[in-house]
């Protein structure tokens, strides 16, 4: 008995690599092979600076034998317990993304804060070398470590990780990113949460929303595996989990409760969900995001309110809402919303010209990371060196402004956090611009959000602060630490909002305050190009109801002045990646095509019961993961199309051997061979590979029947039907395969089949450059 | 030149009417025909007590020559105009809904007002009976008013409106609901805003919400109607408009536009319209409700502010947040938590029997309301005078309370709203049952709600005003006025809640005002079954972030507990309503059909040229709205489905006479008589009817060209894809008809049309009744 082997084949007939069905697939394939493969269809992951080959997702249930025996044969019971552990994930995704928010917070706050405390010790001596050393030094230590961890461990944990949870959720999976091998997913969860808690107390303009968002999908995506087999800490039922589509759902749950953790903003960690993160939604699967946040918000306000009693050091003077401005008066009219418009208009033109630049620094930054990781780390080092000396540098740019006589807090101040910093100014005065530098980006943007402070911050100095957090914000993103991008663009959009207010003083009622709060919506309105979802987490933020409808009209604004220019940045992320997003509209010109158009390269197809060496042949010559099953005669009176099996399923059935001499329907012997879970997906390191296969030489001669497994009701359509309709059936349904049928009789039972990449524009426009004008 | 008429043709060849496609057209059906049809399917819409036939909504973008030719020749301006359009109806409904929603509250407040001043001042007099005849006199005049509006003048105007408006929008017109005549749906909007003004200000225990949500849909509609041809205020371009699709996305601002002014919660609005209302969802559409509800919370906000000057009469003396309970302090521990979530069990089965017996008192008064007008008003009268003798009367069984020294206002209170009403009670003392009863429902949901008056009132008092509500609510949805359910909800819950909080009073630290709104969010979670949606209104009712994470605990158990009992109210007022709504999910036995196994009927098809005779017939004779054009040699090899033509579109077709003498295509020449625009669709009242057309004898034998309008790329399932899977495509696409396409080769190329009806329980069950109990 020997292993499956390619040497051990001579056949004939050598079906051609063609890249008709253009996914990659895993490990099977040489290396060169790969890449060709890649290349001739331009799909090239960046993940991490990383070329990583992509994979669809299943999430179509399908229909087989197998499956409906299997759920004739579920129990009342089991069903209930399906159920009931559906919820249970979604109360541990929430329970444990909330507990990394909570650790996360209190880590940031006390690593920064004896940083903060160190340096301000030295200053208050007069020891400002010896304090600039001390800033610096413990900056580029915890940068070094961040990128360490990000270069050598874990690559994937580098980035915001939205944009990769969206192409997941869009039903692309970018490898090594959320459905690998449980080991993989594990060290990427302490990547991330290590490298995002050094990076941001390393003073970097990042922040740990991202992080936390690609956090509690990871966590989803572990628990989704479902227990691990080598410590025996599994059930057999608990591989009804084991699918594309549950895992779907466990990441959305764990996008909002991500959210929820890095914003205390439940309600807003749905919607985030549901508005950016998911492309296919359920009313169900609003409940139970809903149901993780409530559980995330409760174990945040647990803790919160065990923080407050000064139990978890530097950390615990804020209550549950970060920024409260309620405080505040809400009073406006005419001029203060022209005044707001404006602030809108350019807010959004900001915006967007930070997406473009983003853009740019990060493809230049992938060319540079490439070179390893050693460059990697120098890179960060050189990003955190600049970063300290601008927080350290740009203060002594300030004059020192006289304490405010009515000052709620201490002035000066010598803590971690509040408004008014001495740094280098005599007794009795403070220097505004540390206050903003020498800062958590947190205590920064709450000091920028502070109301009934109008005089605090000078207009110049605002104005360096702005210009140094927006370019330091944009140089930043893209080096190898776990970044997340809202706070960046909060911080930049309320010192904008501030030095607004401030200009418009002499015709404004509205206080500075709110002022810096609208800017740092037209800045997430200007880059993030979400409505709702923002709307409702700077609400949670803030605990200001009464700002609604002008957050809500600068919101809007932005967006619109935004759109003009560019796409929001997460999907500009998405494409340089090089991801197969679907789109949920689709482009103009398809509907000027046929879904014949762009099927493409010879189609391979197995009969209803096929010989064993043909589908080896297959699966080991050509890249496709779904083969359609066309019955022929003596199995029906003319060839027609009976389903569609995908190469996973294909695997076991091979591996359970469940062979015939003859050419024969097999009936209840595959039933009693295989049952529905031993299709159950594992991740992706873990499933069956063509190189476990045992097949003997004798073997491969013999027939295998293919009807238990194969998918009766693919999705099809006529190959006359407009390429534009076919992409709204192929996205709205959220499909892997859709199958192309002939409209005339007499010809074979089918086309082609499409996947994503036949959908994908620059497949399009490669096949069909003219159409592109087409309106 | 002879009108079409029945009584002219003598056919051989009558086909038979069947009840394949069992969508009821209009009218050209003789009366008893249509009952029969409609019995049959057992389809029958009670709309306002009134058997209505329905109709389903063409939610498809159709593709044919016409459409394309159409999109070829719009210019880029004629797009951006389109587009600009839009954005304006949706700027034009924000604010019509606004200004409705702010008259209907000053008419409210002013027209109850009078009514209260008037019996408290004839109470001060200890005139008691005249008191009780001015009170339940003024009730009866407005509640008389109320139903003869709606009984004679606008039927539809009854209930809440927002199940017709949710089954809208899943594509089923309950006719005379929103897409009617102009005129009927001005005389609606009319019924339905002075019927809710009189109504609330009758004293009924009902809200305004519903019909708010009703009347921003009807603008919504009246908007798509694209001006009045009769007075020349039309645009050609503004028919763009006139199709299902473009209708659709304006009723869905308009439901969230009236709740955002209903409860001045914008989000919350956005959250309604997406998790109860709406069907189908694209992001471009969140972005569209978010801008409608942004104007009407500015629009709303400007007003308030200018009533608080006290320009608007007895209204003005709330803010922008309905029930300000931001001042109570959140503190709460395990005892609380226990406590609440006690309140939510038994909230939410409270709830659910709410929709259990407003289901029972439905059926009664449908079938009392059937007999006429005079019926429908006695009705409304009787549980008028029942409800002010419950309001009048009540309150003589409480004691008097002496005034508390710490009150915020004056105490005993005379004035229109307020907490302390003195009723019959000696100086210095306050009935506090009359503070509730005597009140509006808006004023004693903000007493009930009102913060640090725990002693306010009596558990006894507390206890005979929840059950009186409680079942006042109940009897009275269903009358003929426009009644909303939010309203009654949230006043027996909030009454609940601070009966569950007096109770709890020795074990629990939280304010009885935070017990009473987690009491309404336990009833609105157990009768709506909504989530984030309520979280979010209820947020921005009341102003309080805080107790964010205890009013998601709150629904999600009071949601679950009503689960397991019955449906959420709308979707079973939708049921009783007998419109056939399409689930979100198919039902677990259609996984055991195949789409073939309900197609039934004969089918008829058309040729690719057809003989008018021939469509003239089969409009006449059968009530299909969609039919499959088959093209047959010499036009194709062998026989092939072409597309899908509509009734309608025939309708224009043979209206436009591109007839011609032999059986040939006419190619250009139907284009230069016919474009796209003509098929705009029209309100039902105006659309082209059978009788309108003027076709003479001898064009019986000619030839008409079905190609330009055939719909060349319908969805098609296989006749062996599962059931469930059908269902799913037709859901998520919103289709009006799937094609079912033959599986093997050598038949004819269609085998049946699936329709909305086809996937409806009763009709599964009609033809399979053993398949209800497979899993």
């Amino acid at each position: 008995m020997q292993k499956f082997d390619s040497s051990m084949m001579d056949f004939e007939e050598r079906v051609e690599i063609d890249d008709f069905e253009s996914e990659v697939m895993e490990r099977i394939y040489s290396k060169p092979l790969l890449i060709k493969r890649v290349n001739t269809t331009s799909q090239i992951a960046i993940v991490g600076a990383n070329v990583c080959p992509v994979e669809s997702l299943d999430y179509e249930v399908p229909e087989n034998e197998l499956v409906n025996e299997d759920w004739r044969s579920r129990r009342t019971v089991q069903i209930f317990q399906y159920i009931l552990l559906k919820w249970a994930f979604a109360l541990i995704i929430g329970l444990s993304t909330g507990l990394v928010g909570i650790f996360n917070n209190i880590a940031v706050e006390n690593i920064a804060g004896f940083k903060l405390l160190l340096t301000t010790e030295l200053m208050l001596k007069h020891k400002y070398y010896k304090a600039f050393a001390a800033y610096a030094g413990c900056n580029l230590g915890l940068a070094t470590s961040a990128a360490a961890l990000c270069a050598f461990i874990a690559p994937a944990a580098a980035g915001s990780g939205i944009p990769e949870v969206k192409a997941y959720l869009n039903g692309v999976d970018a490898y090594s990113i959320l459905a690998p091998s449980t080991l993989f997913v594990k060290v990427n969860v302490i990547g991330i949460i290590f490298g995002s808690i050094f990076g941001v107390a390393a003073g970097f303009v990042v922040g740990k929303e991202g992080p936390m968002v690609h956090t509690g999908s990871c966590i989803a995506s572990l628990i989704g595996q479902g227990g691990s087999r080598k410590y025996h800490l599994t059930w057999r039922w608990l591989r009804y989990f084991k699918n594309d589509r549950d895992r779907r759902d466990l990441i959305t749950c764990g996008a909002a409760a991500g959210v929820a953790a890095a914003f205390r903003a439940p309600v807003g960690g749905v919607l985030f969900a549901l508005e950016e993160a998911a492309s296919w939604w359920r009313s169900a699967l609003l409940w139970r995001t809903f149901f993780t946040t409530a559980v995330v918000a409760i174990v945040l306000r647990g803790f919160i309110q065990l923080c407050s009693t000064g139990t978890c050091g530097l950390f615990g003077q804020g209550g549950l809402i970060m920024y409260d401005i309620s405080a505040a008066k809400v009073v406006y009219s005419t001029p203060d919303i022209l005044a707001v418009i404006l602030l809108g208009v350019i807010g959004g033109i900001l915006g967007s010209l930070y997406n473009y630049l983003v853009d740019k620094v990060l493809r230049t930054y992938s060319i540079i990371n490439e070179r390893g990781a050693a460059v990697k780390i120098l890179l960060v080092i050189m990003i955190s060196l600049l970063t300290s000396i601008c927080s350290y540098g740009l203060p002594w740019l300030a004059t020192c402004i006289p304490c405010p006589a009515d000052a709620s807090t201490s002035c000066p101040n010598t803590d971690v956090s509040g408004n008014y910093k001495s740094f280098q100014c005599p007794p009795g005065h403070y220097n505004d611009l540390a206050s903003l530098f020498l800062n958590t980006n947190d205590d920064a943007i709450r000091n920028l959000l502070s109301t009934n402070t109008v005089k605090e911050f000078h207009i110049s100095s605002l104005f360096i602060f702005f210009v140094a957090v927006y370019c330091l914000g944009i140089i930043t993103y893209g080096i190898a630490i776990p970044s997340g991008l809202f706070i960046p663009v909060i911080l930049a959009g309320s010192c904008y909002g501030r030095l607004v207010g401030r200009l418009f003083e002499p015709i404004s009622k509205l206080d500075v305050g709110l002022f810096s709060l609208l800017g740092a919506a037209s800045f997430l309105g200007g880059t993030m190009r979400m409505t709702v979802s923002l709307c409702v987490i700077l609400l949670e933020l803030t605990n200001d109801l009464l700002m609604l409808p002008l957050v809500m009209l600068v919101l809007l604004i932005s967006k619109t002045m935004g759109d003009m220019f560019n796409k929001g940045v997460y999907d500009q992320i998405v494409k340089l990646k090089g991801l197969p997003y679907m789109e949920a509209h689709p482009e103009p010109y398809m509907k000027h095509l046929i879904a014949r158009d762009v099927v493409t390269g010879p189609l391979i197809t197995f009969s209803g019961v096929e010989k064993v060496g043909n589908i080896l042949l297959a699966l080991k010559n050509t890249g496709h993961n779904g083969f359609p099953v066309i019955d022929e005669p003596p199995f029906s009176d003319a060839p027609e199309l009976c389903g569609l099996v995908l190469r996973s399923q294909l695997l076991v059935l091979l591996k359970g051997k469940a062979f015939s001499k003859d050419r024969a329907l097999a009936g209840n012997k595959v039933l009693r061979k295989i049952s529905e879970l031993d299709f159950a997906k594992a991740g992706s390191g873990k499933g069956l590979k063509l190189e476990d296969l045992d097949i003997q030489e004798e073997e491969w001669d013999m027939y295998v029947d293919l009807h238990p497994i194969a998918n009766t009701s693919p999705y099809t359509v006529v190959e006359t039907m407009s390429l534009a309709k076919a992409a709204v059936l192929f996205r709205e349904l959220g499909l892997r395969h859709m199958c192309v049928v002939p409209k005339s009789q007499g010809r074979p039972p089918i086309v082609g089949i499409l996947t994503r990449h036949d959908f994908q524009p620059e497949h399009i426009l490669g096949l069909y450059p003219h159409v592109r004008f087409q309106q």
